[in-house]
């Protein structure tokens, strides 16, 4: 009955986080939906809902397309609720209205998936949440927390500014690589070796994966790991098609997970991702006030001037700072 | 005399600048060092030199990795001077102390550039710059255009954020598909309409290639342009590494240049540009503020706390807001 109240259209933002405190899961939906909608009042709930999200163990899983994440991610939460973990999933977009979304053998896992109680999947198109994508997921990782996941894992495509970002809210995050992408991988792998727990060679009966592993075990020797904390990334071949290796990975995910509840540093490094969350939603908060402030017709004027060179971009940005219209009253 | 003079290492930035605009190469090469170290005195000349930019066309390469975008860049510089025009290339990274960067053939090509008075290539390494890629990157475009480069390439890996801020300030963009990277393909396509000028698949002599022309159009059919303003978006096929294809995708850069000019809206495009631009300036100053005010022992505990879940992010956030303490003075 409760979850029939919950789930009425005229229930409050109040009423749905009750409703995840309780393990409801339309309750979840929905909330996660006024969320990423930026409904003031869904967002307003993330405050008290914080406070309980400690316990689950959050995991980032990125890397460049085609190195086959949605499977080893799909692998991977199977293999958790084999040691009966419940998980939650943030996947952001392996679908699109225009595409139609992953390919047929992930699909039919994710259902399986799907009909499983003891997991939740969300979806997050990119489209739309340009500006504020990671800042949105970082809240569905949040929610999916607080509903009582043990396990939250966030899949994202590529490794740029968001992948960082979302990295850096993740207890343990793996970056996936994979033999035979070209010479842009190498690119990808510099900036990795900053956000890697544990590097993944996916693919790895293909031909070209040892050189790849090896090159990876070159660069982790000459950089340090994220922190310097002592802990080193390890290098870790799977198959996700074949499920080869991906126990093996969770134990290695466990083993990060029980390495950061024991070191000193760990504290450390959940605070300096507590500073950047403050942060992101600092910036989220005035990416939203200056919209609202640079509007109307006498703005428009404005740019139009920078676009014809007779205004410079620096000079206007320092003026909207100093009217400290940015700010609340 | 003058560049031996401007050369020296008390060159003032404003001097650097004056260097610039007489197109004197090592003064651009240092200021782009002091912007990039994010100097306050270089920083400042932006805005001089901002006048000075308007002439350049900027374009805006990006894709997912292994698309091939460096050899695609190479070839299209190539082929703009063939036609006699300028070139600035700025590269999002093709080099690390790592990896030791690009694969042969491209740097054999890379070098043929380099020795040619008309190009000039800057290689942005993306470590250290996180937070402030975009904007560094748009600024190092700033002074390619003030320095008179006709065209300007910015070639940037993967589609994500900082990709998306770089094509706004960009006046074509090229987006990069390639066939056969698997289920991913589809989910950088999707977030892809909304930034591409042109589409361009790449290795367009590998298997599958007509499926990936052929989904594109599909998808392009579906979806306006970025901003409905009646240029419809070519899907265009190239062979980079036999540069077939490359001299008829300058034609079509051509082609959207003239457009953009006679186009009515373009002007709105460009005022738009304008404005994310003013946004991104904000945003890193406040982002610099940011840092200066949470540093030291007493938010060190106040960031303890959250992470402990005492504290949640968002009360935080709100507070360093209210305090009004990321606004100058």
């Amino acid at each position: 009955l409760a979850e029939v109240q919950t789930a009425r259209p005229t229930a409050s933002a109040d009423q749905l986080a009750d409703g995840v405190l309780r393990g409801e899961r339309r309750a979840l939906g929905r909330l996660m939906s006024a969320v990423e909608n930026g409904r003031t009042d869904a967002r307003a709930t993330l405050k008290r809902l914080y406070a309980h999200t400690g316990r689950a163990h959050v995991v980032g899983i990125t890397g460049p397309p085609g190195s086959g994440k949605s499977t080893l991610t799909t692998g991977v939460a199977a293999e958790y609720r084999r040691r009966e973990r419940t998980v939650g999933i943030v996947a952001v977009d392996p679908s699109s209205p225009f595409t139609g979304g992953a390919i047929l053998g992930d699909r039919v896992r994710m259902m399986e998936l799907h009909g499983d109680p003891g997991v939740f999947v969300r979806s997050m198109a990119t489209r739309g949440t340009l500006g504020g994508l990671a800042r949105t997921t970082t809240d569905l990782v949040l929610l999916l927390a607080a509903f009582g996941k043990d396990v939250v894992l966030v899949e994202t495509v590529g490794v740029g500014q968001d992948e960082v970002e979302i990295a850096h809210s993740a207890d343990t995050t793996l970056v996936v690589g994979v033999p035979g992408l070209g010479d842009d991988i190498q690119t990808i792998k510099a900036g990795v070796l900053e956000i890697a727990d544990i590097l993944v060679v996916n693919k790895a009966d293909l031909d070209g994966a040892q050189r790849v592993v090896g090159d990876l075990r070159g660069m982790v020797r000459l950089a340090p790991g994220p922190l310097d904390d002592g802990w080193s990334v390890p290098i870790h071949e799977t198959v996700a098609t074949t499920d080869s290796g991906v126990a093996a990975l969770v134990d290695r995910i466990e083993h990060h997970r029980a390495f950061l509840e024991r070191s000193a540093r760990s504290h450390g490094r959940r605070a300096e991702n507590a500073r950047r969350q403050v942060h992101a939603i600092v910036q989220a908060r005035l990416a939203e006030r200056f919209a609202e402030v640079v509007s109307g017709p006498a703005w428009t004027t404005r740019f139009g001037a920078v676009a014809e060179r007779t205004q410079d971009p620096y000079t206007l940005a320092e003026k909207i700072l100093a009217s400290r219209a940015l700010l609340p009253d």
